[in-house]
């Protein structure tokens, strides 16, 4: 499998940012994570709050931890609050199960994941599909 | 966008103080963080039990991290418990989602937060609206 | 013994600022912990760099932490680094052993320490000593 | 003073990356965090290894907790290995203090600051302060 090239993800935040702009969002942070769960590259609008990277990479990872987009991950944080805790524990707190953490793939292969955080979770989660698809990959939202 | 001075900072704390003093509140805590939740000043009152710094700053940092007062964030962790763990995990544990901590606006642009504990959370919440308005800024508490 | 209250925090910190301001010192950070290492007051003058909270509480807690300045800390951490390696690890990285971290003792018993950070550590140490021994306390720096 | 924009942070990563294909460097790793030491915009170019994120942060985070290039850090590390280790602690462990970490300022306040990883920490520092530069701004990088 080819890796998320950095070109490729610039393509993916400029998509989601165009889509924000179209669908009139809030301003959003948008991180996008290789395979391995490791940045390759983030933008932050101007008037976004403080802790929007480490949200934006908290859907991400998670989507990435358990091979689901973060949607499916909420629906087992509310079935299974337990399994949730125990998830942030292994990971080190470092997952955000609410929708909005979108699994890039390729050919159905797991390339990296998309975080985007700043208006509702499910316009969040819209822009990560429109970014990823426009950027010719497969989105798996959950 | 100004930041918030040091002697801005104490005026909130002691407008704060003669709040509690004319309501008849409980020992406070006081904190005022800069925008980027660092920390500017603080006082305890005497009688004030050990932790309060630290649950003062996560009422303060909590309003910062997402950009809405932590009387929002309280909604939002009753709403929505799996989003307020995954943001304590992300935040290395810093945001006590509770009301008490009031974004600090100067225009309409966040300059700080401040955070108070000691009495109830809704009178916590009155005193620093109450000092922040009194140093000459516009109080957002969620 | 009894604890430092908060008038007397409050005391220390503006001795220590007025020590600074006839010294010529550069901005300081200064913050009052009580005997279990919690935090009293602090206060932050404006041009300070971000982490003095941190850096000044690190100061006094270490001091706290082994029962003798911060001064003495910065000996043993040269003289026995393998040492401070597990304090710093024990206290969950609250350690910093520089000078500027002095202890306030009252009829010879600890009540708690004062940390100062933003010129050099010597400059740092008077000032606290400065703000302690204006407030009527004796001054430890190690 | 103004924050610094993500269309300036944008343009501070694409003049660093076109100083480092100017002087033929390794693939770099840029991150521009704000006054407040968060992330508004990063981007890791192709073949880069793991963990750049977190490196080029810390040597910005670094630069930012105590007001000088991360240069001055790398210098205060050798002289006081204690001190940095101490910084670290109280840190989080955010702090790389090599070279490669410039504040950025706007008529000498500081708004904010940039890391770089990838080449030689010399050859990293020299991109860091093209890049800001490039934007308008003043470099500091220790």
């Amino acid at each position: 499998m080819s890796p998320i090239t950095l070109a490729k993800a610039n393509a993916i935040i400029e998509a989601a940012f165009a889509k924000a702009k179209e669908a009139d969002l809030k301003p959003l942070s948008v991180v996008v994570l290789d395979a391995g769960g490791h940045v390759i590259a983030f933008q932050k609008q101007d008037g976004s709050s403080m802790l929007r990277f480490e949200i934006a990479s908290g859907k991400a990872y998670g989507a990435l931890a358990v091979g689901m987009g973060s949607r499916k991950l909420e629906l087992l944080a509310k079935e299974r609050p337990h399994f949730m805790e125990g998830l942030s524990g292994v990971s080190g707190g470092k997952v955000v199960p609410v929708p909005g953490g979108v699994l890039v793939r390729s050919g159905g292969q797991i390339i990296g994941a998309v975080g985007i955080t700043g208006d509702t979770s499910d316009n969040d989660e819209l822009a990560a599909i429109a970014g990823i698809v426009a950027a010719g990959f497969e989105a798996d939202g959950g």
